[in-house]
């Protein structure tokens, strides 16, 4: 399976996570509120801790549970963890193998907290030091960069949410989530044609807020695995707050700006940014802010703000695909890279 | 005062804070062993939030309290804030004006949390929340881009940590940093000699791990603000796992590379990027690895790991200041930014 095989499979992968794991994520559910921990801790590198940075704004919104995301070197290098009493400690790892991941999960079990692996290797050395596991069931991933994994990680953190909160509506809009999908890929070609006006950009910052934090760090990992561009996510009130100077004209931003509660403030910098004469490429479902880009990426209508960044990484992938190919660099083995990577 | 005074002012005021606040510190570290919080929970933007992430290291490794950075969103612009019980709430503002930081600190008070301010502007909104207040005392910040109110916020943090620590060997070790910055300063004229050779420099990366992951993001940000380079600061274990692929030959690193637990791992890394013919930038008190940089930068010897981001974000503030004026650009007010941003 090529990289392109492994993005456009994602609508039925998520169609078949949802469909076998529901009563597992309802399983794990009703063991977190026998435990009521107070917060979750959790660990995770490179393309899962952008799934970790969608947890952190969906835990805390639709179940109340505040997220420290772990500085797993105080665990390995350090040896000096903090007290997690009271936290549910979460691993998030497509491989499962990541000695500093595992190492969190370790000593959390020493401490006597409850712990919970998000994987696609339910046999993995993570797997087996979790009290519970969520297989993420995406199958095996050939491509280094990491695509079919994460939607299926932020799917699991969907079900999950979706079980905790024990809401039947969430649910129904989680049911949709896979035509979303295939209707967010159906035109990928497109994409692939408007990628060519990018073959000399060397650099970029990716902007997304809210539940699309996580969407800019992965459309940025993407760009800078597979493009070497190097490609700053930041949050669109942290690139006020001081990045906001780099822009000159001609400067390209990325912005994923679906409909929702943080729609406002990104449309409104949509407009600055233009002002200041940036090259704007957009991931959004509204067409005010695709006007205003000039490279459009579309999104289908009508999706839970919740659920976008499960959408709207998608276009962000094949624009990500079609750029290695037109810089002519190789998508399925990026220089320097190799599948598992093993960090202390 | 200039941006470059305001750099070379910073042995002096470390000296005042300390001094002028051990006792406050003392008395907000009784506050909060009654409180006895499970964690701590963090809100700040920009350079305060760099701040924030030297907090997460050191609560978390000598006070053994998890740190959780707020998604300040939550707060405002959903209206979804989680459950804070447990939870001490911090935050950081220098102008203690952000809405944003602001909002977090007052859903802290509504749902009855102890909150703790730290803050230039003792009499600003966030100061007036808060049950505490830290001020920092770095005397009026002209230039828009921040450096003598950072160094000043890490001591805050650092002294609340000893203070809740209660280990006398932590007051000396941290009344010897105003002598460790005047000498990491007092050869500030050679480092601004050896930015020439970055005036066409137009991105890099700016890596660090454990305590100076803050100095990274720091550095990075005041490369941003100053010189509009598109730097991206990383984690030397985050770099690892897919952005180390944007790495040829000459493509600029700059490093964070001060004595102590994360040194190894870091001088792995380094020599990795030489084979690479990466160009770097190294910021160290260690002979091996300033032997490794095309562009060196030392820090006097002796520092504790602990209190080494203090010292180590001083030559990365002169060489910003110095690349600002080999570009050509305006070291006081940089374009595009206010000294104080109001984000929701």
């Amino acid at each position: 399976m090529s990289l392109l095989d492994e993005i456009l499979s994602q609508p039925e992968i998520l169609a078949n996570t949802l469909k076998a794991q529901r009563a597992r994520a309802e399983d794990i559910a009703a063991a977190v509120h026998s435990a009521a921990p107070r917060y979750i801790f959790l660990a995770a590198r490179g393309t899962s801790d952008n799934a970790g940075r969608y947890a952190n704004y969906l835990f805390g919104a639709h179940n109340r549970l505040p997220v420290a995301l772990a500085a797993p070197s105080l665990f390995t290098l350090y040896r000096q963890p903090p007290r997690l009493e009271g936290a549910l400690v979460v691993g998030i790892s497509q491989s499962g193998e990541s000695p500093d991941i595992v190492g969190v999960l370790e000593e959390a079990r020493l401490q006597g907290c409850p712990t919970l692996a998000i994987t696609n290797a339910p046999q993995s050395p993570l797997a087996r030091v979790a009290d519970r596991v969520f297989p993420i069931m995406a199958g095996e991933e050939k491509a280094v960069a990491a695509t079919k994994t994460y939607t299926a990680e932020l799917l699991a953190i969907a079900m999950l949410s979706a079980s905790l909160e024990g809401n039947p509506a969430r649910w129904n809009e989680l049911a949709r989530v896979p035509a979303w999908a295939a209707r967010a890929l159906a035109d990928y070609e497109t994409t692939l044609g408007r990628v060519e006006r990018y073959r000399y950009m060397e650099r970029c910052v990716v902007l997304g807020r809210g539940y699309n934090y996580a969407t800019a760090f992965e459309w940025a990992l993407k760009l800078k695995e597979l493009t070497y561009v190097t490609a700053e996510p930041l949050s669109s009130a942290d690139f006020r707050h001081g990045p906001i100077a780099v822009v000159e004209p001609g400067f390209p931003v990325a912005v994923i700006a679906p409909s929702g509660k943080v729609y406002p403030e990104i449309e409104s910098l949509l407009h600055r940014l233009r002002e200041a004469e940036a090259e704007c490429i957009v991931v959004s479902d509204n067409p005010e802010a695709l006007a205003l880009a000039q490279t459009p990426l579309p999104l289908p209508p009508g999706i839970p703000e919740w659920l976008s960044p499960l959408v709207s990484i998608l276009p962000a992938q094949v624009f990500s695909y079609g750029l290695t190919r037109a810089k002519g660099f190789n998508t399925e083995h990026p220089r320097g890279l190799k599948k598992v990577t093993k960090t202390r």
